[in-house]
């Protein structure tokens, strides 16, 4: 076959097998998921349209869809969650890339809270909600155009921050370069940053860092 | 010779004239200081190098210098000042240009009141400073690395934010194009943003803006 | 809910609610305009498209659409204006991003006289019209391709300039960052920039300017 | 004074100050180092010349130079040193990048174990030390030219990656910009990434991660 | 005619004529593609819609297709395959770029070996593959994203490496911008690299590569 | 040697010989003045440094130097002039180029009309210098910062302008890339560019029109 | 109206009206085409659709319109054709711009020789065909992909070259970017450049050039 | 220690040891340089100043340097050169990256042809140097500004063209950027490219391919 299933990543690292789905042709697609279905694996399909989960459903019917993220999930062994993991978004129309971080998240293990909407060109609106963020072991920050949510949030807490840019925005953004470069200036400590619009990287890394703070390193 | 002077540009805007330093060779600059000092204006140089400075001292006693922010007075006429623009910087490095904005926005009649180090990776600095900033008739907020500090300004505000980039910082800063950007982009409401590092620009535009808020468009 | 409406916001500086359509959910944005239309605020909606303001007219019947601007305006409190804001384009094409900032300036309750296609390349244009120009207490200058108008306005008078680069042009243009940079980098005193395209943005802080020249830091 | 010293920070977070040397006038940094010596703390400062740290030792005489990485420490309490973090360089010349990540989080009290000149230009280099890697709670992978370690890294074990671009090579690896968009694109997962040659970033983000791992959410 | 066909070309290089498609008005195409078919040579068209071949189709009907890779051909003359290429990639969505490197490889007379989904972010799977590898006379290495494995592959064998950056991504990785920049930087001995999606390029040359391995220089 | 001097260039174009003198070694740039000096050739040295210039003047005792542009001329048979080329400047800071281009012209055989400091910053400067401009064949317009000069000239005249940015400014100004693009998106008609600071390509292009204007295709 | 029309324009300098129709309303369109219409000018439009050409054509019967360029004209006094000037393509995806340069050209009264598919990479196809090119007053290089072309004949004749970079191409070309900077840099001498893809502006500076070379300035 | 030297490499690949200067410290230098030392290779050192290289002498008394190339070599072992790889470059100021690639060439046993100062602008002297040109195995073409000497070049031979673009040139050349684009989009056949100034890695590279044209796969 055309490809080399990475079938020892799920035992490895304990955690289940991940596909993305964009760019890849029907057939393709297909038999990668046919593939890993064969297996008892839990399985999160990302980027996935709804035309790719719709021909994916006919040969496995379990599969399910979340259209705001793009996420499809096949979930076979069910999902203990452990810890904590904010999810917080600067505006609404972060909401797929925060929802693709926070599913993300849970499949791999992790109780996520969310709190979106809360961008810096309304301070207040953050204030308000400081002492949720606080509890949780990691922070997923999720924002567009300016993208100044995580520097601000990593500036009043001492749990790592894992920045995420997002390509909302127009003009100057340049599709999201903007708010990625904002980010990997922030002046604040305990920030790091994935790619554009990169929320299951995010999800992924903040479920590891979750882990270590419940089990250690185990 | 070489430059035609703007004679009328004072007349027309009631303001001094203006010499930019940077990059002339002493006997142009020289001659241009010379030409506006046998009329009776005050005079502002900026970005001028410390041995500029000191070339124009040679031919024109009464000329001052500070060494920060680069810039040269001559002040024959005694400048009242009205209102107030309040100057915030985020950091400390990001004072000369500050002092550039502040001291420009002083040589044409505005009253300044200098806020520096609050920048966002530290919000509770900012938020105990608001008080103050609210009073002013416009801010020129200045802030390099992220450059986040104009936009929470803007939102906890009504009045203008003259937002300033500096090319402070390293690496993804691209000498000043991250803060550049996430000026632009700011979701706040009520911002409007000059060239990297451009002091003068803000202090001009703000004492425009001032001087509308205390004599109206006389 | 998912958004955290900012209720105090219009209180705070007197003006109304604003709603940022592009990329937003019908249902989401339906959601947001219902929510703001139960209290009594007047509401603007930006780069909302026409199928998006026909799902809003179904549930608000009193909501209206400009096609050109793409602006939504629920108006239940009528607007007095005051001051005189200049809005200029270089060309016919920068017209829709010019009555954004024309419209948004009005919604705020200025007066707004539009002066369009006196771009450079025909200085005559331009010449003609600089009395209206000179009795506004702001001018908002919109230019795509080569984007020197606001330059050339802001050296003829003494008033403060907003300038607003547009994505018209092609090639090297590069969607509008060549009128940016030629914004950002004029010689010309009294000029500060917005984001490419942001009409909204250059109408909001025009209008703070012109508030203060007509009521001062009331 | 001008700069506005951020006390509470350190009881906050459990962690000593640290100051941000490049750029500062003598004046000013002596002022900020003199500031947080009267007060108890052990203090950090980075990208400090030679020059900068002859000064501040005329001032404070128990002050220590890495010129190396270009770090002052001033140590008054003892620092306890917990779980570990790996620090790996692809090649020799990032070895200063790596000290400033790991001195860092040395100072904030974590163990380092570094592993140096690594490249995936000889793969097998690294093969043989993957043992030693996968012990750690976290890994600080630090690399310039092409910036392809992270993401190998990542690919072999289970702990989160913090990854490190570096200015280090010429051409079109324009001063880092390569390296930072391999690693903000690498396919890998558990990989996130700070400024170029943000050592200091690195170390603080993965001391937080090391804690967590350790000590749990305390 | 518009097109001053190259006929001398195939004669002086012993290959046949390649047309790119991509862009050219199906009146200009089908011109070309009868022009070269009157005489008795190979034709490759590379980057074809399948409209356009199915308007080359109908005047040519020798004429194939291969929807993956976008490549049109007409064989005459029956093509004896000669030494060996490696075509590796680092996805599965790399495919594309890579079948037409190694269709264009076959074209003009080369053996391919095919090594597909072999990225180095799950190292081993590369690792099992490293013997087949070593057997061919030039390696042609395709990925997108981050591009490491040109690199990492050139770092294990003496052949020279022809390494293909492709557009597969999203974000930072600006349309291939990424992996090209990474590519043109590694460290490893042996690589030289070819424009963003040029499976063509690619195969070309090492083909010529091959023949001088298999034939020398005759 | 190692340098194909061409020394039929001179005979075709009815010019003297042209060296480009920054970043050649001192050996390399005698050798190849003192072999164009042996020969009956005018001689144009552009960039050269005065380090440079003092090394050829110890060969060749009568080469000539200009500091302000950096041109080394050695005239061996006097030039006839004609016509007129029409060289304008934005600012002062953009004499060197324009200098570089007039001495370009005036050693090719070209009459120059100097109009400096005449910035669309300050329009009534331009204007009141459009009667000299408008007699020349051909305009060469030199602008740094935002760039605009040509464009406004073009929009006045009916001859054809070339173009020069200049790399006179900072920040976003990008050394020169904000101008460049500021002419390439000109809207008025009859404009076209040459590389940043390139006043040599715009002297000889301007002296090909020129002899156009005055001789035809003769 | 909305747009001031420039009917002197056409006085000034002896041309026809020119129309930039891309990104124009209908109704904004067809206004300015009556206008123009209404007074005894030829008019020309430039990069107009199918569609908007037959809006036009239902109000302006005699409008004609070519395909391929874009071109919409109508013609009401004869154009008398003079001198000469040479457009050259380098493939035949690049003749859609050179027909816009050519038919601008004829349109402003230019005897034009269309020489295309000549690019440098089979440089016998240029070399054939130099004699014609010699020929002309003026030459106009359009060329995509690496833009060497206008460099290569520029070095062949001592007539001014006007180079126009195209957007065919893919990858690293990223639209037009890399030929345009490829036609800046050329060593060659008499040449400068247009935007990309900007045929009617090269069309227009070489029927200025060649009218000078007929007419002289008259 | 803190560089794992990679001593296998020598013995896999049949080449000498090779070590980048630029960047590294003296002691790391010598370090390094001492432990090749020991064994029996020939040492290549790349990029070396001056003072690098007399601190090496002080310990390794037989190293030898060239300044043009700033490559050191220390040859224990006499190298028996093979085949025929030409190297070209477009003007005199390419040589020095030209020496660094004919220089690592012959390191590794190939026979150089040096063929200078033949670019495109001039286009008789390449063509009256391709009979030399044909005869190698394999072509290095050097070249900074416009790069358009590969593209030729491979458009005339049948052998592979590696392309090496230089930082040679001003303005929109970008310290190479120019040259590397063009020499990247190239429509020739045959041809790949390294990095900016990689003169060593175009010699590796051409230096496997002569290997293999003389040796075949062995
Ligand atoms: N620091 C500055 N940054 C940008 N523009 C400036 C600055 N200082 C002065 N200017 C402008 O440049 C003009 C003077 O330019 P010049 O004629 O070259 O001295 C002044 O009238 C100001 O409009
Ligand atoms: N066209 C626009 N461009 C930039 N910002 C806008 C625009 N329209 C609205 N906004 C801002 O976006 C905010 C609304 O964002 P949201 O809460 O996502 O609807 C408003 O309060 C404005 O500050
Ligand atoms: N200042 C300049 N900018 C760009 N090109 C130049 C300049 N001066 C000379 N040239 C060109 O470079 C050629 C000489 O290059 P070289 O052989 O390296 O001396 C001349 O024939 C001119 O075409
Ligand atoms: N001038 C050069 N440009 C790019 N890579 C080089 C150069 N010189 C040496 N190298 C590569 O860098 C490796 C040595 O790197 P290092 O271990 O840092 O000395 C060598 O094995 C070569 O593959
Ligand atoms: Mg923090
Ligand atoms: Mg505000
Ligand atoms: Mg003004
Ligand atoms: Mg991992
Ligand atoms: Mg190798
Ligand atoms: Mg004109
Ligand atoms: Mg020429
Ligand atoms: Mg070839």
């Amino acid at each position: 076959g055309f490809a080399k299933l990475d079938h020892h990543r799920s035992l490895r690292s304990g955690f289940g097998e991940v596909i993305y789905c964009s760019g890849k042709s029907d057939k393709h697609l297909i038999k990668i998921f046919q593939n890993f279905n064969e297996r008892d694996f839990n399985v999160l399909g990302t980027r996935a349209s709804k035309e790719q989960f719709l021909k994916v459903k006919e040969v496995i019917s379990e599969a399910e869809y979340d259209e705001l993220s793009g996420i499809i999930k096949i979930v076979k062994k069910s999902i203990d969650k452990i810890g904590c993991i904010a999810v917080c978004t600067g505006g609404t129309s972060d909401i797929p890339v925060a929802e693709e971080a926070a599913q993300t998240a849970e499949f791999f293990g992790s109780n996520v809270v969310r709190i979106y909407d809360v961008g810096v060109a309304g301070i207040h609106r953050l204030l308000s909600k400081m002492d949720d963020i606080r509890k949780a072991n990691c922070v997923v920050a999720v924002a567009g155009m300016e993208g100044a949510l995580p520097g601000v949030i990593a500036g009043m807490i001492d749990k790592p921050v894992i920045a995420v840019p997002t390509s909302v925005g127009y003009g100057a953004n340049f599709q999201g370069l903007s708010s990625l470069l904002t980010m990997l200036n922030s002046c604040a400590e305990g920030i790091s940053v994935v790619n554009i619009d990169n929320g299951f990287g995010a999800g992924y890394i903040s479920t590891q860092i979750n882990r270590l703070a419940v089990r250690g390193n185990a």
